[in-house]
């Protein structure tokens, strides 16, 4: 690798693992040829879902996976263990299998770290397992010498199993959208972390599993939920570009029925981060049929880890693969975001 | 973390993640608290085996994680793609699940990575795919700054299904030890290129998906195969002495049926390595009840991955959890490493 090799675009950028435009293109360029044509019975890579499904007589085993690079990794509301148990389980979560059959975990360890960080993480993996209803049934460790890793990698995959999946693309004009909670938690609190920035409110991660609380809106809301996707790296305004781009809808939201915290709006504006680019972990947007919005979000708030839940927008069959924001004064498209270059958030 | 800090034996060492008596107590030590109960129907993170296996029914699905971190990327016979891909699908096949559903592969990428190095990588992934029959369903990408991460790391997880599991811990006093074929190919190749070594021999890593051939075996040994495991990481003499200490009874090697290969055996003379310590990536050790001994060898070497399989040794009531090599002039104990510091050759 000479340093004047080839051009800047052939190499591997910081915004091509940030979960927007530039990760999509790297994987459909890279990764997914030769995966495109999935066998009978299976959405697989091609779909770019948050995870496979695969049919299994009348069921689906549904599988996902998520590496965890997180910096710092204690930070306020949780830590890298907490975090890799909260992404695998809401991955498999928002494709409909709320009930987790079991989790993997794989630690990639820099020599010399402290085993009393390993202990920590560790009981907040089993803390976060217990949250979720699931265990770690089997896993792999690694040690990297000094120099060729910095810390700590948490790779978790896990399996469940649903009779319905529920992917990102099923959204119809005049489906709402719900978000589950308050928006920016998990990346404000790394970034201020990160930034040793002193404010006021508490600013906390939203990091915990929530296959709990998306059980108790399916319940109610049973095929009237139509998509759904966890906003973690890049954000809501990612997020709703996938799904609104998969389902041929544009989407308006409005900006007033944001659930933003004060805390999180103060950071945003001091740091210049938009709360709705930046990754939560303890959050889910849905699609819901019009006729079953209201009874989903009374279900979502009165769950504890709901309380927030709000309708935030509606799909049109105008402007498919566009999320526009209505902000009170006028409509602007919210463009989806190359991908922020703020390494190690999740 | 000053360093002055904790004693030595309270951080993590490179031997904590080479396989042998030290990884196994930092995974007894540390990750395995408050997971040691599995669920009913599920063998779980306690059993430590290859992998794990939930009761679906009237089968098992099968599932293991492994993390690559080899280096060099690229080395005589394979890649850490073809090397992440056989990991898994052998690590699930030796549980008996050779019908692998599918497999996820997350890719953490250090930041300037030539996207040429990616696009090789992912076309072995899918040649080893086609050769195990199966497919990437999902995936994930980070990608690390320079300084935090050395190059790239694949994690891949996969799931597979079977009737009968095959435990590492189903031997018994009689039963045959049967190894697919020739040892130390792998660990042998990847040192040669590290140390520049120039050999005669053709040096070349053995890293290939042998579920086929796992599958041939069964169909010909069925029930009659007791315990299976693939000796990669730690080598030979660490995953005999698993199966013993688990098995409860004493395993005897006979030196002159080993098959090693003469430019392993060379290489490992020069590097003073030896080949029953070091990683085989398409091999696998199958404890055979005496009756079907011939017979599974039989099916082995008529498959064209298994021509050089051998009966290499059998199982005692004595000496319950050794394992003891018989050089032909006087038998000695084969210890069990307590880890090599080889790092990063799988």
């Amino acid at each position: 690798m000479s340093s004047t090799g080839p051009v800047i675009s052939e190499r591997v950028s910081m915004q091509d693992g940030a979960g927007g435009r530039a990760m999509r293109s790297l994987v459909e360029e890279i990764f997914l040829p030769g995966f495109e044509s999935d066998q009978e019975g299976v959405i697989g890579l091609s779909a770019m879902d948050d995870g496979a499904a695969i049919r299994l007589g009348d069921r689906w085993l549904v599988l996902t996976t998520d590496s965890h690079v997180v910096h710092p990794i204690f930070f306020p509301g949780g830590d890298i263990g907490r975090l890799a148990i909260a992404g695998t389980v809401n991955d498999l979560a928002v494709m409909g299998a709320t009930r987790v059959l079991g989790l993997t975990c794989a630690a990639i360890i820099e020599e010399g770290l402290p085993k009393t960080i390993l202990r920590r993480i560790q009981r907040s993996i089993r803390e976060a397992c217990a949250e979720a209803g699931t265990s770690i049934v089997t896993g792999d460790t690694k040690v990297m010498g000094r120099g060729e890793l910095d810390g700590i990698i948490l790779n978790t995959s896990g399996i469940g199993m649903c009779e319905r999946v529920v992917s990102d693309a099923g959204l119809h004009p005049g489906d709402r959208i719900i978000v589950t909670g308050s928006l920016g938690d998990h990346g404000m609190a790394v970034m201020a972390v990160r930034h040793e920035l002193e404010l006021d409110g508490d600013l906390e991660s939203d990091v915990m599993p929530i296959n709990d609380l998306i059980d108790a809106a399916l319940r109610v809301g049973g095929s009237g939920i139509v998509a759904m996707k966890d906003p973690t790296r890049g954000g809501v305004a990612s997020a709703l570009h996938e799904m609104a781009t998969k389902s041929h809808v544009g989407i308006v939201i409005a900006e007033v029925c944001l659930p933003v915290r004060a805390a999180v709006r103060s950071a945003s504006e001091l740091l210049g981060i938009d709360p709705l680019r930046i990754a939560n972990e303890g959050k889910a947007l849905l699609g819901v049929r019009p006729d079953r919005a209201a009874d989903v979000l009374d279900a979502l708030r009165h769950h504890p880890k709901g309380r927030d839940a709000a309708i935030i927008g509606e799909c049109f069959a105008e402007r498919a693969g566009s999320v526009v924001l209505d902000t009170g004064f006028g409509r602007r498209l919210l463009t989806e975001a190359d991908g922020e270059p703020l390494p190690r958030i999740c």
